[in-house]
């Protein structure tokens, strides 16, 4: 299903015919052209009834040009890794000097174009090299073809369809086909660590927090910006067509196409900014919790709209069944992806029960197969294997992080925190590059400026509506700022990039492929670099920390507005950050979450904690207090041992989602609750047992937290900063 | 050069002829078959002149048929992940229960094997798919083909030669087929990070101090072995055609080409058996020392004996101007690597005049970039990827880890071991696998004990002779017990397999393939399970701690003797270990360095200390101290101001590589010059300045080690293991 776009007819750019046994490809570098060599060999070993001298010639001939084109092969991939090299060497210069109108995603991307740029002018334009062939043939094409020369079989695999007036311009310039990947490389290879590090790496707490509002915009937000841009883009190439412009066909699920790839937001460069400012935890994780869940929801939109195909022979009419049956397989594929990456995820907690965590290395070796098979598995079983790694993720760090050994949580952390960057930065210098090096763009003007208009469009069409929406059930508003803040994020990147190249075949497409590259170019830098300003003006308050474990490895608390130099600026007071707020008086109180989430999810939380963690991890409350008393037996074989010697389970991860500030309050006792004022009434329920075990060793908590650092104790329970003094 | 031997014509196995840009794959999961998806795609919607109805109706049929190839192709690499969790789990188990006498890889073979039995005699033989057409051609083969069908153009590229018996069974059973990996996968994605992993962790104290020796070992040993295996395998092959049981061609080369491959040895069991035992470092330096560089020697040896070209007619027999090439290309290219694995290491210090310790992602992805484009150059530039990457790593290891943050060295660690680790386990799986299910096995019964026999004495004719001259020059001598050890240790692996799977085109080379894979069965499982006996048996000293850094991290001491449980054995006192040691009195002692060492690796060791070091690194000292007056200015620009501040250059790498026992027991002041007696007095005088500087502070370092834990201090500068009290 969700390849059906990928298997169209003669798809232009899918040149590639790869036996499969060489695409199982599990790490590092790169398989150079052996098959290359081969191939070039054995043409010439059986180059017609030779004398075997001349034969052995030949052979060394065909070696020397075999070797040439392994050595291309290593230079353009070279090319890549001196790129990417370049870029990290400019970003350290960037972050050194605090430069921040630039993210490395933007200079990878300019990097990428100067090289494109390059290759496309710089080197010669036609490879020379004769070894093509017609070879006339009456019946069909099949994908594997056997050749008889002079008695000997030679195998032969379909590349792909060639338009007839390109025939003579295949494999033109050497170094131009060498420095393109096949599109599907960046959704099996590129993607998947992108999206898993995305989901491994939410910001727990304000995720679920927002989770109501975030599902909103991510399904109601993308369908709403696919369906105006679609008909937006509709009404332009109506216009194009009438103007003459339009030289090929291009029909409305085209449009609505892509609406659907052009829906993906990938807020990177918002977010790095965010980040490193400490900019509002709500809105980054409204924002980032959208553009990654809307990843998901435009790949499975895109592909139910390829999957639209109506009966009959008018091919581009509305049809109800074949309406229904798409969006029976985007729910179908949408739910299936989500329930594999779920169980898979929750599956890894094998590591509960063995005693993994004496070993980091092997324990990280598993984590990282388990979440790679979560991604074939939902392949093989005909779901998207992108959408159920980023659910795997996501409850790979609900679950399976609380069973890692210490070690293996950076491991585990750093290692796709490094694929990440890697990959990240590779798609973006690749981009970069494929401005000039792509053979088929379609530059069409008034279809990249209605693009441009319809995004504009789409995103404000989604964005205001559904925040008014979402601010009638919400008691902490979602302010004009934010909602300013969001419509400005809404930046296009590597998501959007795969979705377009995948299918480059129709003219449609290539101008899609086009358009789309534009668009990330622009926003990547024209927003990218516009981050700093927009936050300042909009009155978004920055230098709010978290109280997540990098954060409290690496970072000292940084006090500081946008634009002052953080390590001039003394630490403010309450005041300034109520200035600061813009939001009204009672959203800088705590105590919002139980408020905001609907019961369903409060339903969820309880059973979460009181059920699914005890059996899944070592944290959470012993089973055997929270199962009713007939399970005792059962109860008592599911709870880890560590459960009893471990009396602090409502700390750290186990508070990122389950805790409401109010029972942060209970745990930290006395200092906390001076500074939330009416919290300790709002204590939840479900998680009384879990404090009353607590609450005997919270001082100890309390005391060493205090030996840590004492802004520590101040960073949990409140949203806002003040100086310890107050409180204690 | 060293791609000679895979672009032989019509290669049986190398049937992939990738098309280039497929093959540039950088980073994680697969590249599933789009390819082929189009392909088929293509096929069915090209099918004759049909109507667009019935086109489309085909158009869906194929994209079911591609889906489904899509799906195999995940379901075989879940395979394999699947083999490799249960490998981990099964590992865990062993680990936990110390069971020592079966080593993961020798576990994953035999999942493999498992798993290979029932592939080939579970699934079902034929595919029933019927996409081959045959298409007579009179001219000859090339690599590309265009087909005309029906006014559209299609572009095949060539799979390989298919010898005329076998055109009905090619791609006989998908699944078989799906699990056959095209074999340079080996060379270019699992061996490299397994390689520079070796090179990244070489015990570097005890490697450089056994340097003479293990150069010895690896270059005369290894050119020894192969010259001796392969006289003696081209008895037996004489033997097998009087006795009519050759069928095929099989000359002198190829029988030394097998004596290259299979003098790789890879005592990857042995060694994790050493180091779970801490035995004698010496000895595991010159096992794992000889083992990492007789790897990049094999496959130099191997690419020569394959660029051995006579030229004539008569192509085997023996030909001095072709031999001295295949010398001279032999020095090339191993020259050739090792220079730009060297080089490229030492470029990567553009990490000392960046501040990117700062910013460990950047620094780890960056280290991880320059490695690999190690291996690309190399490529490009016709050496050997996988040598220069093993010179890369010790030069990385040498200089380039100085100047990481503390972070960026764990990263850079645990990065390349979970690596280096998925890889190995991978690669021990597939050779598990490649026993059913690759399809070309030739399993002659006296060729295979043949080899056993010639490996054994092979072996034999270079440890015995060898040690015997080394041990004239060697002032601590290699022991019998060391060279009965080392003899024993001759297990093969990785990459005797990756080098005989790299071409299995003629009927001789699939013999060899088969036969190497046996060898390495057998050596793995029963060489690996009688290394804790043997020790025992040859009483060699274990419960030996070195002062890595991982070690100081994650094990205390553990004092125990083979096959008695560490938990329960009392710290032993000197008496019992100098029993254990058996290699005379003198031996026991300190300050061997300095004789044993020759003058040119003594002068090579002051000049790294004084120059290089201070100049590449932020360790050493000033090179204002070191250089002449006259150098002053350019001395202070490469001095790095950390040199000045960082008052204790001397300790930990630096100590590694450079300081001999006297110098520690200098800078460890009175507590070590106890226990070594004499030691003082050897005092290298090229280091005598860097004492000088941070003997001042060798007191506070004294005590901070004694915070740390009171063991810690014996495990400097001493071999003996002793309470403190004795020293202090």
């Amino acid at each position: 299903m969700e390849s059906g776009d990928a298997a169209r007819p003669g798809s232009g750019r899918a040149t590639g015919a790869p036996p499969p046994r060489l695409l199982l490809l599990p790490l590092l570098p790169l398989l150079l052209g052996r098959g290359l060599r081969v191939a070039a060999a054995a043409s010439a070993s059986s180059s017609g009834a030779a004398a075997e001298d001349s034969s052995a010639m030949e052979e060394l001939a065909t070696e020397k040009e075999a070797e040439e084109s392994h050595r291309q092969d290593s230079v353009s991939l070279l090319t890549f890794i001196l790129l990417l090299t370049l870029t990290i060497l400019t970003i350290w210069l960037f972050k050194h000097r605090r430069v921040r109108f630039l993210h490395e995603t933007g200079l990878a991307m300019i990097y990428g174009l100067i090289v494109g740029v390059i290759l496309r002018y710089g080197t010669p334009a036609t490879s020379g090299r004769d070894k093509s062939l017609s070879c006339t043939q009456e019946d069909r094409a099949f994908s594997t073809l056997l050749v008889n020369v002079s008695g000997k079989f030679f195998e032969y695999t379909l590349k792909g369809e060639i338009s007839p007036g390109k025939i003579n311009s295949v494999e033109q310039n050497d170094m131009l086909r060498k420095v393109t990947f096949d599109p599907e490389v960046f959704f099996n290879i590129l993607l998947p660590p992108i999206i898993f590090h995305a989901g491994y790496s939410l910001k727990k707490r304000h995720f679920f927090r927002n989770l109501g509002s975030i599902l909103a915009y991510a399904f109601l937000g993308t369908a709403v910006s696919c369906f105006i841009i679609g008909n937006l883009m509709y009404g332009v190439v109506k216009l194009m067509k009438i103007m003459g412009q339009l030289s090929d066909k291009f029909y409305y699920t085209d449009c609505l196409f892509f609406g659907a790839i052009i829906s993906a937001t990938d807020p990177v460069t918002v977010l790095a900014i965010f980040n490193e400012l400490h900019a509002d935890v709500d809105l980054y994780a409204l924002l980032f919790g959208e553009s990654v869940l809307n990843d998901a929801v435009a790949i499975v939109l895109s592909s139910s709209i390829v999957a639209y195909q109506p009966a009959g022979l008018n091919t581009h009419a509305f049809d109800a069944a074949a309406f229904f049956k798409s969006v029976g397989i985007f729910l179908g594929i949408f739910s299936g992806s989500f329930t594999m990456g779920a169980v898979t995820g929750v599956n890894a907690n094998v590591t509960k029960f063995t005693k993994l965590h004496c070993f980091p290395l092997l324990e990280t070796a598993l984590f990282f197969l388990m979440s790679w098979s979560t991604f074939l598995l939902a392949e093989a079983c005909g779901f998207t294997g992108v959408v159920a790694v980023l659910f795997c993720g996501i409850t790979q760090a609900h679950y399976t992080y609380n069973n890692l050994s210490v070690e293996s949580r950076s491991r585990t952390k750093q290692l796709f925190e490094v694929l990440h960057f890697l990959a990240e930065n590779f798609i973006f210098s690749y981009m970069g590059l494929a401005l000039f090096t792509f053979q088929k763009h379609v530059f069409s003007p008034i279809f990249i400026i209605g693009a441009f208009v319809a995004i504009f469009l789409g995103r404000a069409a989604h964005i205001y509506p559904l925040s008014f929406f979402l601010n009638l059930g919400r008691r902490h508003k979602i302010g004009w700022n934010f909602q300013h803040m969001m419509m400005f994020s809404g930046l296009r990147g590597a998501m959007a990039f795969a979705l377009a190249i995948r299918d480059t075949a129709s003219y449609a497409r290539q101008m899609m492929f086009t358009t789309t590259l534009l668009i990330v170019f622009f926003t990547v830098w024209i927003i990218g670099g516009g981050t700093t300003p927009m936050l300042s003006w909009l009155n978004i308050r920055v230098g709010v920390e978290e109280p997540s474990e990098e954060d409290q490895n690496e970072h000292h608390w940084q006090y500081f507005r946008v634009g002052v130099d953080p390590d001039q600026d003394p630490p403010p007071n309450n005041d300034s950050f109520q200035v600061l707020q813009g939001d009204g008086p009672d959203s800088a109180r705590g105590n919002r979450t139980k408020q905001e989430s609907a019961w369903i999810f409060r339903l969820w939380y309880s059973f979460d904690h009181n059920y699914l963690k005890p059996i899944l991890t070592h944290s959470g409350p012993p089973l055997t207090t929270t199962l009713p008393a007939w399970c005792g037996l059962l109860a008592r074989c599911l709870t880890s041992p560590q459960v009893y010697d471990n009396q602090e389970p409502l700390r750290e991860e186990d508070s990122d989602f389950i805790l409401t500030e109010g029972d942060l309050t209970l745990t930290y006792g006395d200092s906390t609750v001076t500074a939330n004022g009416s919290s300790s009434s709002h204590t939840a329920s479900t998680s009384l047992e879990g404090s009353r075990r607590t609450k005997s060793s919270s001082e100890e908590v309390l005391e060493r937290d205090l030996g840590m650092g004492d802004q520590k104790v101040s960073s949990r329970g409140t949203r806002l900063v003040f100086p310890l003094e107050d409180n204690a």
